[in-house]
């Protein structure tokens, strides 16, 4: 079944851009997945069937609005996720920074 | 990145149940996406992350509100894709009808 999230498409490029690496305290795997996580259940969804999907993909990434909103939310949850790593309880270590 | 939404998840499931088979004029690809669209963007979001993901989605299977939300918004999305089906378009023939 081909159905897809933009929002969630849209949140993953957005988590790529160096302005979340600088706000994570660590950027590991598990860090990463809990700010997604976090900022997708506070962002609108919007599924699309695969076909209509590049299309619309690329006029809803020209919305100013919910671009904004993206990242509001994105920055948020890595301050959230920054200040509550759960990878401690995981490995036990510190939290791997990559500082 | 592993996130993914719970809901989906569910609603994936629900659509394989043969009530939704005979409610469908047609079970093509399309239709059966489209219908998963429509139902997505009416239902709460529930991202986790994929290590939580197992408990959180059997769990959540068992919470009779969200099942209920689920099988309800997908009769609706199932007769508004029944209605309107998009393959004609896409293929200018009779909709393939399992009947």
């Amino acid at each position: 079944m081909a159905v897809y999230n933009v929002t969630e498409q849209m949140a993953k490029e957005a988590l790529h851009d160096s302005v979340f690496r600088s706000i994570m305290a660590c950027t590991c795997q598990l860090c990463q997945d809990d700010a997604l996580a976090i900022a997708l259940n506070r962002l609108p969804v919007r599924y699309v069937a695969t076909q209509q999907g590049e299309a619309y993909v690329k006029a809803n990434y020209m919305q100013p609005q919910l671009q904004s909103d993206v990242l509001r939310e994105l920055t948020r949850a890595a301050q959230v996720v920054s200040a509550n790593p759960r990878h401690e309880q995981a490995t036990g270590g510190t939290s791997q920074s990559n500082g």
